[in-house]
């Protein structure tokens, strides 16, 4: 391995494509007839496959979890904080596997991708997608793998919400939820921003109604826009005031509406290398999964009864300055799952990240992440 | 007085414009030559002009703080509840005071005012306004009603900074400062938030520049942005969760990006109603306004002693569920005052309305606010 790839990287990896022909019949009444699901995997499947863990993404991420592609890359996945040899999901143990949502644009059919049927891309032809959709996309993927049973699906926020649909869906495929930053379903505040963010997306004139790669266009005002919001709400005002405070490129005042505060600047800079990697019809559906999300619904708003089938045990953890969803919010869930006799661990971080937080190295987080995955018990490989 | 309008209600009132004609020197360096002050008044100025309270208004406030300009109208003034007869500020004791800031879209200049010197509308090339500027020319407006000392200085948020600034810029004015929901200055949360809704007003096509009227058009959907933008920040997660909960308009889902969720439809109306009577070069100028307010900067950051001048008696309060300005930072206002020995009370009120709670009757708050005011002393009628 290479010198500049740390000890404790999974190195260079590939992505893997599954092309799936069975049909997918979605929540939207509408069915995939076709699609393919890229992933990633990391270490290896022992014999009796038990030490399989699925990681699940959130709004913006992909399949590239840990490790890089390209030994130029500046970065590596953006979990390698905690997937990697000797790390929380240590991969001398288990064998990870992310794959890119459908819906998303990291390699998945997506809104980006060409609709089989019609020769041209989905653009907003693509059907919105829910959770419950990407558990099940997810499902025939470990049967392409011959996992029956994940020793864990974990993931945080968006990523948590398919791993307590995995437990609650798949009771007798999954034997730990990892549920970290998560809530068990969006507050009016939480649509509430998402919905600034599809306004500002979809008002965007070079949205032209989803249609922009069809006009050689991207709306990157827009798309810029929703991620500058996005990311306030995923940063704490603490967090934010260590970053910035009310420091002044400049230095002083310009009475103008260039870039005066270093917060404005970050936000630009962010909102710039966003609209550069991610597609706007993408950003639309994943914010739609988050506010459709709601377990509890089907079960007279009752999320004891909607967890009553759950066999996985769940390690829940928040972070005390995330905001976007509260303790509070993990809590419920908590309270739900031991209403019901359900195994749960419970942690609340000390962090001032914000909901960024859990994909933080916050040591006390890893400790406790890494012990209860340590205790995890698989075959021999 | 028509049956329609309350016993308690100032009743009909009328616009006052005050026509400036000695210049007016800015923060910014600029100088605006002549200019319009557009205000209301409710009650009667005693003999020896000892019973004036001024009403500083918030970001899309305006001069129009109680009563009714016609029968017809549907609303009173923006802050009703607390201004009339045997309200909290009592306008049989009281003579109010209300402009419109300059740089608003109320009636004084600003920047959809015509430009005297080029014959065309400011647009983006009005100055933009800091708090001192305003307190500035509110004194010509105090000088003009003969009114030389304030009974009292009140306001709410982006109000109550100006309160706090008449009391340190102009000590021997004003008796008494009404500091409601208010920050000594923005947190970076706060200024990236503005950043975002400015962001969204500039990038809208129809924005120009800011020569909108130039062009017969409005950049609508840049402000109705910002609008539900500064929405969601004003409203508690508790109060929209009292409000919308997670309310579909028409019971199901759709699977679509067409309005969903209550919220949805209530943001989308807020935003529509205030394009069209909210002028987009005001709303930026509002919001730089807010981030410069700063007092303590010229003191090395030290609020105790850029209030060290002041001789009023100061009311501070603030509300339980404010996330805008929390509790905590008007803390940090009344511990200066308390540092630096000032005479100052402060209320927490229990709310979950978040910011707006200022604007609301809430009984507590307004049982406080209305002892304070009493307990000031004014000359005989």
């Amino acid at each position: 391995m290479p010198a500049s790839i740390p000890a404790d990287s999974v190195g260079l990896v590939s992505p893997q494509t599954l092309h799936c022909t069975t049909p997918l019949a979605l929540d939207c009444g509408r069915t995939l007839a076709q699609y393919e699901l890229v992933y990633e995997t990391y270490g290896t499947l022992n014999a009796n496959a038990s030490n399989a863990v699925l990681i699940c993404h959130a709004l913006s991420g992909d399949h590239h979890a840990a490790g890089y592609h390209d030994l130029g890359d500046k970065r590596p996945g953006w979990w390698d904080s905690a997937i990697g040899p000797g790390k929380a999901i240590d991969t001398n143990k288990f064998f990870v596997v992310c794959p890119n949502n459908l819906g998303g644009c990291g390699g998945s059919t997506g809104p980006s991708s060409i609709n089989p049927e019609t020769g041209a891309v989905y653009g907003p032809d693509f059907p919105i997608m829910t959770v419950p959709d990407w558990v099940r996309s997810q499902t025939i993927l470990a049967d392409h793998l011959t996992i029956t049973q994940w020793a864990a699906v974990v993931g945080g926020s968006l990523g948590a919400m398919q791993a307590m649909q995995w437990a609650m869906s798949l009771p007798n495929r999954i034997r730990h939820a990892l549920i970290i930053a998560a809530a068990p379903k969006l507050s009016a505040q939480n649509i509430a921003f998402n919905e600034v963010a599809r306004q500002a997306i979809q008002s965007d004139p070079e949205f032209h109604e989803g249609h922009y790669t069809q006009h050689n266009t991207l709306p990157r005002q827009g798309l810029g826009l929703a991620r500058m919001l996005g990311h306030i709400t995923y940063l704490s005002d603490q967090a934010m005031k260590e970053k910035f405070g009310r420091d002044l490129r400049s230095g002083s005042l310009n009475y103008g509406y260039d870039v005066e505060f270093e917060v404005e600047s970050y936000l630009r800079y962010q909102s710039e290398s966003f609209v550069n990697r991610f597609d706007a019809n993408t950003y639309l559906l994943m914010t739609k999964a988050l506010d459709y999300f709601d377990p509890a619904k089907a079960f007279n708003d009752d999320l004891a009864v909607a967890m009553a089938n759950i066999q996985a045990h769940s390690l829940v953890i928040s972070f005390t300055s995330d905001w976007r969803f509260s303790p509070a919010r993990s809590q419920e869930i908590v309270a739900a799952l031991l209403q019901s006799d359900k195994e749960v661990s419970y942690a609340e971080i000390e962090a001032h990240q914000g909901h960024d937080a859990f994909l933080m190295p916050i040591p006390r987080y890893m400790e406790i992440f890494e012990t209860y995955m340590q205790k995890i018990t698989v075959g021999a490989a």
